[in-house]
């Protein structure tokens, strides 16, 4: 496959892409481009293909509000277009495992039995960490889904702010993901810009290549 | 700015990508393609902008090849065209914020004084963290850049195998990363997939979108 989207294009894009302070909350993505990008989110690549985790997308205006105050009271929680709370499975353990190896066995179309030797690499690996470190690895993988996620919007020209500045056991509590087995681990808000967000005028601050990429030859 | 890639070539090419487990050692990654992904690198965002990374690209064989034995043996550390060491700083300070700042003051065309009330939110995150948090944190920001890299190789149509099986410790000897203050935490290699990798033609397995996003309405 040779160049699908031109490196132009690409680069165009990750550089118009900055947090979004201000959303211009008379604009919502319509429903097909939202679509694509939750198809994005779901084909979020992570360690062993396990995806810990679940996207939960917060439209209950009452519920924003809510979670606005354990947020910093940040108006992009109230006013972006979509909020979306990266969760990863809590106790991640062996029945999560049991339950990706029989959806790779339904959608490969192969016996869960021919998948025991992976299903046994998954189970040492998590059975090897601590619980606190179970955790710190799914959340990881989430991150890979931000972005995932941060890089499909702004390829398809739709803002997002991604957001860790949050209380996480408020946002579990609030939007009552524990009972559900989930924990909220970062945050991302979508829309698009407001045209005064001062923000988007400022040029981006990276540190030069050489700084941040080291050749070993 | 309206729909810069349709959202159909997006998730054909998140579709085509998978964790390429044989790359065609005889193809290499043409020199603006990869140069165009290590603009990608430089690009990724993360928290506060902060970029408390670095990206070591290993192109020495003899390199790649010791570090083989601290990454299971597997092909890809030395068949792919390009292999990416993500690294993040070692005790991340109050001095990676201050360089920072003045890197923000230099490409914003501001006095570095003008962002202290900045430098100070930056240096109160860092300092409410134990290092060992500190370092988890970092991790994640390194992950956002992963999951960058790989949806930006993919639209580009690269193969990319992301890689945790490996020893960081090892990674970090090997390549003399610590006295250069900065950990491994995770890698990536890319080129381009052997026609014989029988994971090419496998069903990529995702859960259900109904399993994956909740919409709280």
């Amino acid at each position: 496959m040779s160049d699908p989207v031109p490196a132009p294009t690409l680069l165009r894009q990750l550089k118009w892409r900055y947090a979004v302070k201000k959303f211009d909350p008379s604009r919502q993505i319509p429903a097909d481009l939202w679509g694509a990008l939750e198809d994005a989110l779901v084909l979020s690549p992570s360690s062993f293909g396990l995806q810990p985790w679940k996207f939960f997308v917060v439209n209950n205006p009452e519920l924003r509000k809510k979670l606005q105050p354990a947020a910093w009271n940040q108006s992009q929680i109230t006013e972006a277009s979509r909020l979306v709370v990266f969760a990863v499975k809590k106790d991640l353990n062996a029945a999560d495992v049991r339950r990706f190896i029989e959806r790779t066995a339904e959608v490969q179309g192969v016996a869960a039995e021919s998948l025991a030797g992976y299903q046994k690499i998954m189970e040492g690996s998590l059975a090897s960490r601590s619980t606190a470190d179970v955790h710190h690895w799914a959340a990881r993988q989430a991150y890979i889904a931000l972005g995932n996620f941060m890089t499909a919007a702004a390829l398809l020209g739709v803002d997002v702010c991604p957001m860790e500045g949050f209380d996480p056991a408020k946002f579990d509590d609030i939007l009552g993901l524990a009972p559900k087995g989930y924990a909220a681990v970062v945050a991302a808000t979508a829309g698009y810009r407001a045209a005064a967000d001062k923000h988007a005028q400022a040029p981006k601050v990276r540190y030069p290549k050489d700084q941040v990429i080291e050749n070993l030859d």
